[in-house]
């Protein structure tokens, strides 16, 4: 038995623990279900009166006695008559009996309760170890809004007392983490019903972060020698027939819209779109490798059962961007590609190995349906994916059946809060693009001839980023990033004045700094900036106003020596422009 | 008589006199019509040959003996059958001849041509002034694609040859500043039928022009205390039905895709979706005026006949922004807006009065189907919007019916190359669009009340703007918005080398900055930059190579002095940060 279906018997033990000590407390208790869960169990119940919290650690306290019992878990199996018998008061399991299927049934005893129960269970209650009851709620028997509305218990149950200890603080730190909460704490986004589910509006802040991240891939990438374009974000959907993408995508693409002598759709995909751009005019090797990238904004109608604050979103802006080149480019491409995410992934501070890493992934060359056939081409192109990645020395896992349908490509797999791992970014070996859109150079030789396309991101989708980034700082983003830099925090309501020209001078240095001018007390501001993790406070007081200095606080409390404000401008301003992970 | 009309009766006569030159040329010649038109005028023929542009001169020659002989218009009127009997050879003047409603039928006569022709005409060949040949063309009798093809001349006509003079060069001109062409020259954008007609693709090129544009105007307006946000391009149809725009703009609107349980639409507008960002909280009186802004894209659907290049697209980005604010703070904000628009035009090199001027449009109040009925709110957001412009001491004029549904507003009325005024930028006051939406805040005495909106752009759309900007600068863009900033020029290939550090220190400090070094002369590569409208070419020598200095030339192929490499990059620093208009 692996220690996986150990846990679950265990946890459903505990849950029948827990009724014994719900019985011996509410005789007249009726039971319904009680099974065990991901991290626990549960176990619904009839009761003459509304539990609150305050019930929870007597309960609590009545199971541990029956645990220390040591009570053994004793299986037997009756008939239906019997158990009828057996369950005349419980109204709820004799609907569960008039129900099975044939005349046996398995019930369970421990102490003084009897279950109905298929089991299988630990041998007695003291192998019950380490359990925490969390909360209570409303549960409809049988999950139908028809029926009688129950009580529901539930509880964390694990091997060792630590392993719940852990469980339970990385469970409150996921909730502080999450970027919804904190999205909704620091205000940088929201949605509303009616522009639509899916759909955030970022709010002041939150764009200071998205114009940040916007600003510096597209710089860093113009640097590397991308064209950084701007194309429509409609087309005709012959564009999208013409690339394939209509056909393998369709479910997750926006419904077409009919207008006069046009068929537009919202597009899914930027691929096209460069398609066109590199076939504007005849190309040259000279012009090869063909960079283009662009801040695009791509629609998918993503299930709503699916969408996850800005982690999965209706339309997103993708980093997006297309390689056109040689086959014998394709490796130095490829290389440079991945070396632009790992300098941009450096620089929001996640780190390979750690937060994130590399997966090659195949496709299945008899899913003709899925995959464009060519074996050839795909040979080719895995072992060029395969190489790059060794020759760098990268460390990756292959995963079967995860490319595109015109290629192979190398993920970059994410590690987020909840440990769960997401494709961040990617790079991706395309041979069926340019025959679908005729793309040609004419070589040294004078020759016409097909180049590949390199399909990658660099900074992935920025919503997803961004969500990513609010879980990994909490909140608390670096100075570059963060939406008020600094700040400015008055002692009392005379230094205000003095506090505006620190501002205005903060300001036409390009610092985003902020007074808080309320006639609060100075450690309440202090507080109230820290809870809005903005990096710097700069106290204002009689002195500081008199020598044009400032004393500086950081939002971890530590507290810098008191220095003119030109100096603290200049190490603001250095620590912006490095983009420094505090 | 008017003058207009005087020039066109010289206009028709002057299509007579070319016509009794094409009959002394080709006595076989049928004729079928001959009107004035804007600029001159046009004769069909049907010929024995095909001319060629060899014959404009000839009959030109031929018109001016004509015209100096001074022969007078003779004009009389006879019955059908006389004229069918005066016109026997020529076919197409016996259709029209048939077709006549009565039985008089209008003649004139000048020399040996006699037409069929209602008139009026001047009194003598000799008042046809100036004139010029200038295109042939195919056109089918009666524009019918089922008759016979003839050929058409056209020529111009006016009352001096000055006139004529300056309206050759206007259209030279013109033609030569005609985005579209400048656009296509200096590949800035492209439109593909697959992606759809009114869908811009910027190029490399283009893109920087537009990124440049995007973040100065961004930029400009945080300097301003706007809040920069990010909003979606699509929302739930509810929200523009709240809003009022579908019932308003319904048919510019692309159509309402409906996925799920969402029924999604393209913004028209930015209004509602800054609204929902301002209500997603309570907002006190201290947080106002609450200005924001956004790049945001919009979807109009233009019909087919309609769009023009960039100017009028299906798909644009609109510099967009809402102020949201006390009735008693409209004055300042309103004035900040078109404090705003000024700075901008100015930096863009426009000047106020001569490239466009202030429109105050107005509703006009008994047509409540196209403007929100309220007689009081009209009154006085007219006479705040007027006693800005006129406290600004702004040259401006009035327009009735020109106002948006929910207020009047102050348009700045741009002048493009044609001479043509379109409304560039405006100004906005709206006392409609915080009722729908229930916009409010709480004021000092505790009360809540509804806030007004001011709808305002700085930079207009960004594809009107730049086709705008392109046809006036004629494709030679002041240096911080030029594509290629700094054409380098290797006098031979052994300059190729150093060309390329000059290249390399140029890009580390943000010029933008290219080499020519393929094998050509460098007189033929300096005519290859200044086509290209590249500010500067930086011509690179032994001597140079020597020194680590540059020989300057500028596009208007001015020589600067050979100077180091680095007061060369220092000089262009400065002139791109100061924007200077050269």
């Amino acid at each position: 038995m692996s220690q996986e279906q150990e846990l679950e018997i265990m946890r459903h033990s505990a849950s029948h623990v827990m009724a014994e000590a719900m019985l011996s407390i509410f005789p007249d208790a009726k039971f319904a279900i009680g099974p065990a869960i991901e991290d626990g169990f549960y176990y619904d119940f009839d009761l003459p009166r509304t539990l609150t919290p305050d019930d929870l650690p007597v309960i609590e306290k009545k199971m541990g006695e029956i645990v220390k019992a040591n009570l053994p878990f004793k299986h037997s199996e009756i008939s239906k008559d019997e158990a009828k018998k057996l369950f005349a008061s419980q109204p709820y399991k004799l609907e569960l009996i008039e129900e099975l299927p044939d005349d046996k049934v398995g019930i369970y005893e421990q102490g003084k309760f009897i279950d109905l129960c298929k089991g299988p269970h630990v041998k007695s209650t003291g192998e019950v170890k380490a359990f925490k009851l969390t909360s209570i709620a409303g549960a409809y028997w049988r999950g139908d809004e028809h029926n009688k509305m129950l009580q529901r218990i539930y509880g964390l149950a694990f091997n060792t007392q630590k392993e719940l200890d852990d469980y339970q603080a990385w469970q409150e730190e996921i909730k502080k983490r999450d970027h919804r909460k904190i999205g909704k704490d620091l205000d940088l986004f929201i949605f509303t019903e009616l522009v639509g589910k899916g759909l955030p509006l970022y709010t002041e802040k939150g764009s200071v972060i998205r114009r940040e991240l916007e600003r510096f891939v597209v710089d860093e990438e113009l640097k590397r020698g991308y064209k950084h374009v701007y194309t429509p974000d409609i087309a005709n959907v012959a564009l999208y027939k013409m690339s394939g993408h209509y056909p393998y995508y369709k479910d997750t693409m926006y419904p077409v819209m009919k207008v006069d002598e046009e068929e537009l759709i919202l597009r899914p995909m930027t691929c096209p779109h460069h398609y066109q751009y590199y076939a504007s005019k005849p190309r040259s090797y000279r012009e090869l490798p063909f960079r283009i990238a662009e801040l695009a904004k791509q629609y998918r109608y993503e299930k709503s059962g699916e969408l996850t604050g800005l982690s999965r979103v209706r339309l997103f802006c993708l980093a997006d961007g297309h390689i056109i080149c040689t086959k014998e480019q394709a490796v130095d491409e490829i290389n440079g590609a991945l070396d632009l995410i790992e300098y941009i992934t450096g620089m929001l501070g996640l780190k390979k190995g750690e937060d994130y890493r590399y997966r090659l992934s195949l496709g299945d060359r008899k899913d003709t349906k899925k995959y464009f056939k060519d074996d050839a081409a795909w040979d080719y192109a895995e072992n060029v994916l395969r190489s790059v990645l060794t020759n760098r020395k990268a460390v990756f896992f292959e995963a079967e059946n995860e490319a595109a349908f015109y290629g192979p490509k190398i993920d970059i797999q994410m590690k987020n809060v909840l440990g769960k791992e997401e494709t961040a970014f990617t790079t991706q070996y395309d041979f069926v693009g340019p025959k679908r859109f005729s793309l040609t150079y004419i070589d040294s030789d004078g020759q016409e001839k097909e180049p590949i396309v390199i399909h990658r991101s660099s900074i992935g989708a920025i919503e997803r980023t961004m969500a990513f980034l609010i879980e990994h700082y909490a909140g608390a983003f670096p100075l570059w990033l963060s939406p008020v830099q600094v700040k400015i925090i008055p002692i009392s309501d005379r230094h205000n004045e003095h506090a505006m020209k620190v501002a205005e001078e903060m300001k036409s240095h390009g610092i985003r700094a902020e007074i808080d001018d309320r006639s609060e007390r100075m450690n309440q501001k202090i507080r109230q900036a820290q809870m809005e993790k903005i990096p710097y406070m700069a106290v204002i007081g009689d002195k500081e106003a008199a020598d044009n200095t400032v004393s500086v606080r950081k939002r971890n409390n530590e507290q810098l020596p008191a220095q003119p404000l030109s100096s603290f401008i200049e190490m603001l301003t250095e620590e912006i422009a490095k983009k420094t992970i505090s």
